[in-house]
């Protein structure tokens, strides 16, 4: 969450000529996303009335091979209806563009802002947004491996290292392992699947509201099963931060929007409480290894990764799937 | 320069409505100011045009009790027709809020950007826009003594320590003692005094083109001479970032643009040297001081210290007069 790369108003100015959008007339330096640089553009418009902008400049050389697919899908949801920020090409058409060895784009700027403490009614609209980008993305022709799919999770635990998982919290690296045999044991085969946002936490959400007005930060989209998603989403939405509590109505709030645009399958209702403890598992597991690879006093503020042991444990109870539905057994 | 505070969308929601500027329709953290976090907000506007501001929160117990100076200061300078942006004031006509032990403040957005390589002819707006608040602000009726003025530099280089500034570059220890003998001894008495910036960097500065737009970020601005914030601001604007470099067209045309405004008494003329010197050991020894407390790995980018032990050694040499004057000889 910090601005990388300092460019200056000349470099800017030039870099925003490339396009068919006016002149700069501001650029401000935004707190956004983990990896990229992000400034808040305004332009003088092609007909003279200003618009905004986001500029994104991707600071690590990876990305740039996944360009195509996240500034592509980005303009195919949007061309589909979905609240996603378009890609602005430039003059060559070209949706992005390097400057050195760095990529940037520019991308639609979007109103809303991210909800802190959700309430159902926002639960339910978000489930909503996120059934309809599984839908409008099931026509993408660009398919991208999830790199931090289930498959991994044991490799990314043995990097932590049981004495790195330890370190965290007493006890961790035994739930780690309790929990990578039980996903192993019980992930479901042969879920729908499709193009996923795989991060859809409230940061990523704008909202006006109850009314969402922008899917954002698809930079861990990938080919995935889509209730994987939805159980993305559940840990993400219905929990505090510290994960101690689990918000029943909005968690069900979420599936509940989430089928007005697109049924569950019974399977994919059956595996969501695992599906759910995986995804809590890949969050455990990517903080734990931030967490010891970032020092105590560095200036980043470290996301607690016992938020998702907790989360962890709640999707283990034998309740778990009242926690996606009114009534489970009817299902 | 980070947001060091987290806002939810109802925290900011519910600060918004203590204004009469609409409501909430989109907020993003932005990577400006030192000690303080900063919101770029927009809003529904009064009457459906939207509208932006900046929204910062103060982070530090002690700038509290300087905002009256310091958001005065805006409303003062704007009000006589200065280029800086006006404070906000609630709807019980508050300058500022508090958000638990936390000052708020609501502020005019302006357009422009921050220049990177400035052009001469930019340097004449800048020194004709610090002249215009030094001429403005004279009948402020508010004064904030300087911090950082010359009576304290000594102690603050002690505070550094002879193997503090060792530490930052073998030899700085005696530049520094020397420059202390020296501004000691030739510091000008009883040059014009007010209220100054003491910080017009080119970050500070917007401008479209060579239009100054907004004079930002007055958190040190302060009643000093003005003549030692014209120096100030020529050592910040005619350098190149390491200092090793002065572009003299920059640093006479910054003084043209003043004089073009208020023109400089010959004392003050005379005195430009020695307080570009004493301007170059203040940004030097806080510097210096930041240095030696940020961990070299941190993700705060540290400053160079020594690009104004360069300034300072170029402001040394004896035809130091002509990086201010053409012809110094007619002063």
């Amino acid at each position: 969450v910090a601005v990388y790369t300092d460019l200056g108003s000349e470099t800017l100015g030039g870099l925003i000529a490339e396009f068919d959008v006016g002149t700069l007339i501001s650029a401000k330096g935004i707190a956004e996303g983990v990896s990229n640089s992000n400034w808040l553009i305004e332009t003088s418009g092609r007909s003279g009335v200003t618009q905004r902008f986001i500029l994104t400049m991707y600071e690590k050389r990876v990305e740039v091979a996944d360009l195509p697919f996240f500034l592509g899908l980005l303009d195919h949801l949007a061309a589909r209806g979905c609240s996603v920020p378009r890609t602005i090409h430039d003059r060559g058409d070209a949706a992005f563009r390097m400057l050195g060895d760095k990529a940037i784009a520019l991308i639609e700027f979007l109103p809303g802002v991210s909800v802190g403490s959700p309430t159902p009614a926002q639960g339910f609209s978000v489930g909503a947004a996120l059934a309809r980008i599984h839908l409008a993305g099931a026509d993408f022709g660009v398919a991208r491996a999830n790199d931090l799919e289930r498959a991994g999770w044991r490799e990314l635990a043995q990097n932590c290292g049981f004495s790195g998982l330890e370190s965290v919290a007493t006890g961790l690296a035994g739930q780690v392992a309790a929990a990578l045999d039980d996903v192993d044991a019980h992930w479901p085969a042969d879920l729908p699947e499709g193009v996923i946002h795989a991060d859809l936490f409230p940061d990523n959400v704008l909202m006006l509201g109850d009314r969402v007005t922008g899917l954002i930060d698809f930079y861990f989209a990938c080919n995935d099963s889509y209730a994987y998603d939805l159980a993305v989403t559940h840990a993400a939405w219905s929990f505090d931060a510290s994960g101690a509590s689990c918000d029943t109505a909005i968690g069900r709030a979420l599936v509940e929007g989430y089928q007005s645009q697109r049924p569950l399958l019974p399977a994919e209702c059956a595996a969501l409480p695992v599906l759910a403890r995986g995804a809590s598992l890949r969050f455990l597991l990517t903080r734990a290894w931030d967490w010891m690879h970032t020092p105590a006093g560095a200036l980043v503020t470290r996301k607690d990764p016992l938020a998702f042991a907790r989360r962890l444990e709640r999707y283990r109870q034998s309740d778990a799937a009242g926690l996606f539905f009114a009534d489970p057994a009817a299902k």
